[in-house]
């Protein structure tokens, strides 16, 4: 960590700060600028309290220097993570496709679904049974009911089942008819939950929060990493900006920045990054040029009717359209999508 | 809710998207314009599946009309709503102040930071004892034994005690120590978490996510007043920008906003809302002369040895300078700070 | 326009909204729901002051209907528009590739880096001559030698040559050298310099500048062809998001949503929009595969001592491997990239 | 500046920085972590091509330690600076007010607005001639005829003259009329404006791009101050982010930020910062708590009939109201406001 010094600071602020840096079990480098002066910390700076040093006497600000991650991180692991779950796999050259609709709603709509994202090439069936939705007059999900329609689903289909958990105390239930636990944005940060999937038996989807930065993200998935799980995919599903012609903004950098920083596998959710049907084709297909691991995507029978998120699902014979001109992207990669 | 047409919209489109409005029980107005066809739906639109009309045919975008929250309304109820937990007050011409650490750290150092705020005009004190933080490797938090130290405080000065729940199966634990239970800006989308409180005996500062809108703030308040408990305070505490000289961006806008839209408190914390200790006073002072109906500041005794946010912490003469120069904004805007 | 009515407004402020409608050559429609009044304006609504309207009496809020421009709107011109200047075509299935330095530094180095994209297959040469830098004390450009270098390259490989013009006093002397002018980020919003390219013989490449909404970049177009100049580019430079890990957010999805609202063609600047030079392939080859009609990449004999922009540019061989990358994705979306 | 190795970086890497760093006149300290080695580069950093040092071999990221702006610098002028134009002083005490609508659409309007806003302590008059509007449909000012009323203005109500300039060539004309030079949020970058106004003998307010850093923003002041003009005064007027429920976000943060990184005053604009008349008060009344040193605020005879910008416009009695209520605010903090 490198502490700079305010120009004011006198050598009796400099020399408190040295202390300070010691007795946190750090050597302490000082530099002396022509305008500042900057204490260079050499050691373990992911200890508690780093951040308060910059309260101490003459500090103009601390920039950290390590990522704060360990275990998530490539310069640990050099070789990529490859999660496998059932019929999906994600990583070492093959895109798993998840699709199925947002909310599951009853047992035709989620076998149909399933056997058309099936015939179309998925890898994995998605639908949620737990919803956690913005407004409490909204929809809430069939709960446990959902969850056994999923397993119906598997059967007839043979696609493993991803589904959200929202609560610690769910995740012994869902993992009894789940293959993937997702995390939803709105719990990237639900750090009790992350420790409970943390040592379950499943494999996780890690969504990233809307305004998580990407180290808090990689922090989230260390929670789980840490906990002892290492079937960890991290899925990028856009974050909040000015914009507003999209739902949110749909990052792609992430993918090569991510896959640069970690070895962990990133999915792109192009149904939630952009929020409008007419949009995700194109952002499916431009994720696996970026080169994501995977992909989830809405899929309804009928999505205006839909209870949730139908203004972003795609329809059958829209998700055969896009999965056939993602093939051909696949291709050009080099890669193998989903189950085609 | 206005449903406008694409220009390229033909007359089944619309006939169709008519049925769609009026199978969701509501009536459709069809307004012709010289380039575009809009429908605007009268009744209660907030209702389950209204969003997925966007994915109908021949249709550009749906607008919503009414605000989705009622409960939380000021239309609903037009007097301003005021909290009161033990010695704080929020609202009703009185600004509260709750004052404190970040974290419990030892009962000298909770003991002497209540004094010294109570001493400094603070109505209640805060300190978290469940600590959400971003890395796996930061200090937890003393949990039960810190909301026990809090108690002792209470007992020694009298005042409130302020401190965060993060799961619903610790509320009933927390609710035997704390005056308020504080919902943290990482769980204001926890929905069972909100549904507990809302179920609790306590009042609930209900603090706003980084990237939360306004609309989704007031929502999850709304979860919390539907669970049936009236004693809501509304926290903003920043919101995540392009800006990173400060650590979030404090919207002081807010105020008068939420004010005007419901009948909640709202009460401001200029620590996190900055990220810095020198930028905090002259944040609070400013929170009060927006029409605050509270403040919510970090104080520790030594900011430089804190286990958590001592960069934003104000130690025990800059929380007495800053209730001064609160006071007298306090005084201009005919209000009561605090305990002075 | 839509105006939404506080629901207290009186009979007498609906009154006079109606009024203020019609005094501005607008129908007004009422429509009374349960719980607000709304009044459908119906007519020209990009007329001046409209949004004035907002400060009526008893009105929440107005929202717009109408796409505020016009001749940029595939409403307007169903079919796309192709741009063609010297070597490069841009729209109609093929993907113009502009490739070059920053700055203009020297004859050697704009010289060499023309033959090297030019080999590798670049469609058009880049480089800055008037350079608006952020700092005073950062290098500025060769200004009219620069220009003189581009032209000197171009009749070395026979590239069309990209350049910004920063000032409509200026923009005689650029027409003189330059293919395409282009309109920087930081200059979207000067008006007087819009209509002084839309009043050119160039064809243009507009940036957008990084908060500006995809509305305001479309107005910027309008202005320039407004002024009578139909050979407009937009270009997607990355938006100033709370993300830092990338310099800028590159939305890619500003492709396929730009691209159903109006007919003109779409260029991707992968360098501004990650701002590393380790992510500009994989975002090149996203935005081919997200449908782009053009690339615009920086390109540098030796980036680690390029006077601007190094941490951003390809070398040579980078370049080369990107090209070669992008082909295969080229290949996939049936189009023809560049001069390969 | 400090340049982070990657842990991959070799020891020929390292030694190859050094040399780049000695190349560009700066001594290099290198500090050998456990995990990283550092390179600490003593010197003037601020020139040109340093960020390409990140395009070096086994670079991670390149952190800069200095501010870049010098002129505009606390460290280098401790004291606070006071700008004074005519019947305008802003700082040393004095908050300056300047009100007027934002467009000047006739006399009688002009003349009116500035005897009203005398009367309730104005000490200056805005009001726009040349009128950078988003739409080319929107009204773009009465130019050199908006000036001669401003001057007449002036004449009856002694107010100082502030109006926007916004291109190189009207400099001249406008100096002939105003007292202060508005520097508008999109010109913000326009350089060779800048460079303009600040050879120029008029007084500059120089308002903050809505996505610019503050960084940015001082170093756009730096232009000014480096072409000769000290007489500067930063305006913020609110950056683009996420919410939509005000037009901008408006962060007060600024002002101490702002104080103590420079010596320049700083005034706020709750009009622009807020985007709704009913903000507007509460937000003028904050900006005095947290220290600004002038006000800009939009007053106009009929808002709802406004050519532009009466959404967020102040009518005659809602203007006297808010000077009242701020005049408060400016005695609890020992200060004298506009000409009361």
């Amino acid at each position: 960590m490198i502490i700079v010094m305010k120009r004011s600071a006198s050598e009796q602020d400099i020399t408190t700060m040295i202390h300070e840096v010691e007795a946190r079990g750090l050597k302490a480098n000082v530099i002396r600028g022509t305008e500042r002066t900057v204490i260079a910390a050499v050691g373990e700076e992911r200890v508690a309290g780093i951040g308060s040093l910059e309260s101490g006497p003459g500090v103009d600000e601390v920039l950290p220097i390590l990522a704060p991650y360990k275990l998530a991180s490539r310069e640990l692991q050099p070789e990529s993570s490859t999660v496998q779950a059932g019929s999906l796999t994600v990583g070492n050259g093959q895109i798993g496709v998840i699709a199925g609709p947002c909310s599951v709603e009853s047992e035709e709509q989620i076998v149909t679904t399933a056997q058309a994202v099936r015939a179309a090439g998925a890898s994995a069936l998605r639908g949620g049974a737990f919803k956690p939705r913005t407004s409490p007059y909204s929809f809430q999900g069939l709960k446990e009911e959902g969850l056994q329609l999923l397993a119906e689903a598997r059967r007839q289909t043979g696609l493993a089942v991803v589904t959200e958990v929202v609560s610690p105390e769910d995740v012994e239930l869902v993992v009894e008819y789940a293959d993937v636990l997702q995390i939803g944005a709105r719990n990237m940060q639900n750090y009790r939950l992350l420790e409970a999937v943390g040592k379950s038996p499943r494999a996780v989807l890690l969504k990233r929060g809307p305004s998580a930065t990407i180290d808090e993200w990689l922090l989230a998935a260390e929670y789980i990493l840490d906990a002892g799980n290492d079937q960890v995919m991290l899925c990028e599903r856009g974050i909040r900006t000015f914009e507003t012609h999209t739902r949110f903004t749909l990052p792609l950098a992430s993918v090569p920045y991510v896959q640069q920083r970690t070895h962990l596998p990133v999915v792109i959710d192009p149904s939630h990054g952009t929020g409008h049907t007419y949009l995700v084709p194109a952002m499916a297909q431009a994720a696996i040029a970026a080169g994501a691991d995977g992909l989830i995507v809405e899929v309804h029978p009928h999505p205006e009717q839909a209870q949730s998120d139908g203004y972003q699902s795609l329809n059958f014979a829209e998700y055969e359209a896009m999965m056939a001109a993602c093939q051909k992207i696949a291709g050009a990669m080099e890669k193998h999508l989903g189950m085609l």
